[in-house]
């Protein structure tokens, strides 16, 4: 199913699975990333990194492993003919006899013939070690004996990145080798993050690093110099065709990490080489370098892990499951949005486009809402600790660093507001209201409540609004790149008074329920205004305009010639009930004629052909790429949302219009992987219409889950209990859905059927709404005539 | 003379020539900068750029055309046989018939023969337009007629660098091609700048970037996707392998430039053809792009230019010429060190290892010391622009930013005291006492008189002494990687004692003469009590201590077991005069027997093998690597300055143990290029002992000539006029200088001889200084027996 000339997912839905005898797609080649890369982390004990990155240099301070210009690669050269090659592709790039690479939750797998030698490369993350495995089999499918050499090759980083200044950094690196071990170390004497006493460049990187292999070596190498050879490259290197490895190891080189080995291969033989890179904390003992290496030994040692890992994915996975008609709806829903929310954006926060590695206030925040259908208790971890990260004055970081706890604040408006907006949907989905009362302190000293967090938060932003009542949107809302709209602090962002709308009217009921009336009140009376002004000052004729600069002109209007409508405007009027009914449906009109395109949704329309230095950076980039009149896949979530409010019979359609599985069809428009969400797709301004960019790292991951599973599926967690509310395409006749709510396993089947009712356990319920908590079983088979 | 394996400089000491049928030593290959780059700046019309770059990123903000991973590329192919190569090596790296390398002052010459084909390519960057020039000429050596394909590369970058983050910088910047002029040209929508409202990334880059040729094209490449090809690669670019170029152009790539020329020629017929990289001003109209292009369409226009750059150079640097009998003295001395000062230190502030582009506030104060010899006006041009980089309180940034103005400040000891430094030698040079009463501003608002401006930062340091008397040493002094020294307010710094003594000394006499009793009263009392201070505290009993942590502890004390002695402590105790003549004595033998090594004065020894956190950064480098235990030859200039006023026969040994061409002889060892001088050379604690790295972007360049002229050639300038001193290497008999001093032209001849005496226009003088302020004559024949 959905196979094309490179690829298709399995059955189960777990592997997207690449084949092709041609040259490789670049997101296919994950292992060796010359252009490209791929997260794979894992967070077992706590810990989490990333060990593929890209080209676009690693900005995470804390532990880069390695350096990424070039990736990490094994080389394998049969010593008769003389031939190398990789068993990824990359470096080297050969043509292959048979090339397959398969991606799955927490692993990738390649599997390619050269010269009639099979290879099997398995590599993930150990679910509890900080340790990433290669499993490397090699198996000899000729009639002759090959005696082969098998290189690996890495770059040594270790800390912060971008290093760019090599010439520097490379001076503190020092490596040693573990003879009995085969395993070379790397440490390194300098670390971008201050010292206790606030120094600069005076601390030591706090972890060993290390590469091994399980058996005995034939050589290694640390020096880049000697293994390229002069004016060598790395798809040519020196060392491969001269055989020579010099044991180079210490601190006067430009460090990598190199190790060889030799086998023989018999007719029919194959064997097994374990490679080890991880990185001990000198600190915590998470295992030393020597209890690692000596754990990860054998091929059932290994296997044992790799089962471990993906039952760990299967478990958190398979708490919530869907079985649609469609099965490539059901691969994205089962596996890969939840896996790129939780293992790119919330462990590893990094990927090709865009390395950061620190925490988004609102990013990571709104992407732990994935944990709420798997495991809400995660989400809960991820509220304290971004509340943690807010000042008393209810501002909080736009970013901050782990480890090293540096931070950047700046004046962006809807930052703080998600804090209050992801702790009403955990208490939706976990009506655990004691969590409000659990005490978390602020940067700058003394500690509160969470729910008194929120407060704050909103208090803020009302005591931010402009003189008409409207929201003042500072350096930028959710939208970064109208980052000169208020910069005088004038400028009034009505998406923003849409958000706020929905988190005053909503909150209000927190505040009744935690008996705190005056603010309830307060709330209520300030949404109601708040409605009014937008009403009143923000209704352009056939949609809303989205922000006014600090001169009072719009921004999305039908007076501008550019950046006419914008999406945001309308859909959150729509999703929180700022418009009325019948402004709504003019709005979600307009937004559907002008702005709901052939690859998705668009930001707004048309894009900015010059730059406009009263709105800022998002004008600045080129017509029709990313927030400039593409599809920001991130916004675009969100008009699935409204489109179901609007009970729209196309809302399928359009998310599919930008499915990744379904845009992957045509590989040389799209260009990106068709297993996890682009940042950002081509708008129509752009000759490149379609094209998609800036995969795995955005926060639409968390995001086209949840749009799906409350606009189509129709499951939303309320007050009062689980709403059913499905929405399906015409075609659709039988759903299934398996969920846990509220600490209840909930069996979902839906059916198409003349009479519209719900049946739980037996018992038809009045209305749509299921509260578990009513209920005595533990188990509730669902049935839904639709 | 001096040829070898690698390469010679020519008779008139101007060229640095290299011919080598195998492959190129990395500091040959100035164009095609894989690793490496070139720095050719020119700055006739008061702008100057860099136009080679190298890996090491560039850092400098404001004008960077390209971008630097690449370089920039010709690529000439064969039509008929489908060979294509590259005239200067790189990228393509093929074996060359005939390979030479001329490097001039202000341009490189690479001559080389492939298949039969001669080229010839000369670049330069015009005296006074903002474009860079390659001429190339192409000759068929052949006896057959053939066809070939010429083609650039080039990767825009305009503006802001590290730009590490290409995703997100790629899509601000738009190509457009001008058909009538053969020309691309590229702008940029986003300046990492501030713009004036203190908003970042919302200003467009203020310049318009171009690539032009001035034959007809075949064809152009605006993206570099299209031009290399999907995992194509630079040396082998799908360009060149299908031939085809898109005419590609707009927003929406990864932006290159390539121009593709056509030409046939007969058996020994040859083609020149014409190549521009320029950058015009949108503000400030330094010629239109069309004006320029036009301007240089023939080869005589480009000949005429190239002898007008040649003859700024000659002119410039022949204003201070030697003939003595090494004539690898006169070669570092007549041009390449003045060179390397001005070209790459002043104008490009960037080169292979170091991008910086900003002016640190010691750094180019120091440099400019080099125009005294050439062009004092300069030198007082860059003290006005320092002087303005001061605050009122003394203080300085320790870097800044042209254009910008962004500027960086901390709390590093010797930063402010530079000014007075670099003002006395200015006036010794010139006598002109006047510019102490130029008014010049302060950077928090206010202006002052120079030599207020010197009198504050020297009244900034008596103010921040311990409370026995020593400097404190803050956060580093010279050494910026003391960084932890004084971190709690108490470190003190002995060489800055040493340094601050003797300006106390030398400016009371600026203050008599400018009739400031009190301070010139102050200064010397302050002056004395430092002395004593010094010589009370930091005698180690054979040398002197080089600071005291913030603990009391000594560093660069027989009490330590790394770090024992340091050379700045020693020389400038002797320079100054700090300590006694026996101390002298003393000091300059433990200084000699424990650092002065093969290749040259060491920074201390022996070398910290592990960090230290109370001393910084210079205890992580590896042992023996730049600042930690090897040769820092910015501080092994002034060992000729001590080692010349201990009158020890063995200075010009010492000198010629560092000097760039004697040590380009073992090419291998030494790896960096033998006409300039490097940062640094590995010490003996290095297992690369003698290595040098770190070149042309280091402040020895101007000391290194200084110490020579100061130090050997024995000419100092002083208040009572030219000092003549010289310190011969036994075997010299003859010596000529040339030189103006304060306006009047000295042709000075030394000639050994029994009777030691200075004639001047045929007249014996008392003593050994010459006034001319004092002589009739315009020019000075000086005639020296020593």
């Amino acid at each position: 199913m959905f196979e094309t000339k490179y690829g298709y997912f399995t059955e189960d839905g777990k592997e997207y699975v690449i084949t092709t005898p041609k040259t490789p797609k670049p997101w296919i080649n994950v292992i060796s990333n010359g252009d490209y890369g791929m997260v794979i982390s894992q967070s077992g004990s706590g810990y989490s990194w990333r060990t593929h990155a890209s080209l676009n240099r690693i900005t995470r301070w804390e532990q880069d492993l390695i350096k990424d210009e070039w990736g990490k690669y094994i080389y394998i050269k049969n010593e008769t003919s003389g031939d190398f090659w990789s068993p990824s592709w990359k470096p080297t790039c050969k043509e292959p006899q048979e090339y397959e690479v398969r991606h799955g939750q927490g692993y990738s797998i390649f599997e390619t013939k050269y010269f009639d030698i099979k290879t099997n490369l398995t590599m993930f993350v150990s679910k509890d070690d900080p340790v990433e495995i290669w499993k490397l089999t090699i198996k000899n499918t000729s009639e002759k004996e090959h005696k082969l050499s098998i290189y690996t090759y890495l770059e040594w980083n270790l800390g912060a990145a971008p290093d760019w200044h090599r010439e520097f950094h490379k001076t503190f690196i020092e490596t040693d080798f573990l003879n009995d071990l085969n395993c070379i170390t790397a440490e390194k004497r300098m670390w971008e993050i201050p010292n206790e006493k606030g120094q600069n460049w005076n601390r030591n990187w706090e972890y060993t690093a290390f590469h091994s292999v399980n058996e005995k070596i034939a050589g290694f190498e640390g020096s880049k110099e000697k293994f390229l050879g002069e004016y060598g490259s790395i798809s040519n290197p020196n060392a491969l065709i001269s055989g020579k490895m010099s044991n180079t190891y210490g601190k006067w080189e430009d460090s990598i990490g190199s190790l060889k080995n030799e086998i023989i291969l018999k007719p029919g033989e194959e064997k097994t080489l374990i490679y080890l890179l991880g990185a001990v904390s000198k600190k915590n003992t998470n295992g030393s370098v020597s209890s690692l290496v000596k754990k990860y030994q054998t091929v059932e040692k290994v296997d044992e892990e790799f089962e471990k890992v993906k039952d760990m994915w299967n478990e958190m996975l398979s708490k919530f499951t869907v079985e649609t008609p469609d099965k490539a709806l059901d691969f994205m829903l089962n596996n890969w949005l939840k896996y790129q929310a939780i293992s790119g954006r919330l462990w590893g926060r990094s990927a090709y486009y865009q390395t950061g590695g620190a925490y988004g206030f609102r990013d990571q925040l709104q992407d732990s809402q994935i944990f709420l259908y798997v495991d809400p208790e995660q989400t809960k971890n991820q509220i304290k600790l971004h509340a943690a990260h807010q000042f008393k004055d209810g501002s909080v970081y736009h970013w901050w660093h782990p480890i090293s706890e540096l931070g950047y604040k700046n004046n962006i408006s809807d930052n703080r507001l998600w804090l209050p907006f992801v702790v009403l949907r955990f208490l939706k989905e976990t009506s655990d209201l004691e969590f409000l009362k659990e005490n978390i302190k602020f940067l700058d000293g003394g500690e509160s409540s969470l729910y008194d967090h929120c407060i704050r938060a909103i208090h803020y932003n009302l005591n931010h609004m402009s003189p008409r009542g409207l929201p003042l949107i500072g350096d930028g809302d959710w939208n970064d790149g109208m980052n000169a709209v208020g910069t005088q602090g004038k400028g009034e962002s009505i998406w923003l008074g849409h958000f706020l709308y929905g988190i005053l009217k909503d909150f209000s009921v927190v505040c009744k329920k935690m008996g705190d009336l005056a603010n309830m009140q307060r709330f209520m009376d300030e949404a109601e205004k708040l409605k009014e002004n937008i009403n009143k000052y923000a209704w352009d004729g056939e949609w809303y305009v989205r922000a006014f600069k600090d001169n009072g002109e719009p921004i999305g209007s039908k007076q501008n010639s550019e950046g006419k409508i914008f999406l945001n405007a309308q859909t959150w009027a729509i999703i929180n009930g700022t418009a009325t009914q019948t402004r709504s449906e003019t709005a979600y009109r307009s937004a559907k004629k002008y702005l709901f395109k052939d690859y998705g949704p668009l930001l707004f329309q048309p894009a900015f052909a010059k730059p406009d230095p009263e709105i800022g950076y998002l004008s600045r980039y080129a017509a029709g790429v990313r927030e400039n009149g593409g599809l920001y896949t991130h916004a675009g979530t969100w008009a699935i949302l409204a489109a179901s409010k609007m009970k729209d019979p196309d809302t399928y359609k359009i998310y599919k219009s930008f499915m990744p599985i379904y845009r992957g069809l045509e590989p040389d428009k799209y260009l990106a992987e068709p297993y996890v969400t682009p940042g950002n797709v081509d708008g129509p301004d752009s000759p490149y219409f379609g094209r998609g960019g800036w995969t795995w790292y955005t926060g639409s991951a968390a995001w086209y889950f949840i749009v799906a599973i409350e606009g189509i599926i129709g499951l939303k967690a309320e007050w009062e209990g689980l709403k059913i509310e499905p929405l399906f395409p015409e075609e659709w006749k039988e759903v299934k859905v398996k969920r846990i709510f509220r600490g209840k396993q909930l069996n979902i089947t839906y059916k198409k059927s003349d009479e519209k009712k719900i049946i739980v356990n037996g018992v038809e319920i009045d209305g749509n709404i299921i509260n578990p908590e009513l209920l005595e079983e533990n188990v509730l088979n669902v049935e839904v005539l639709f």
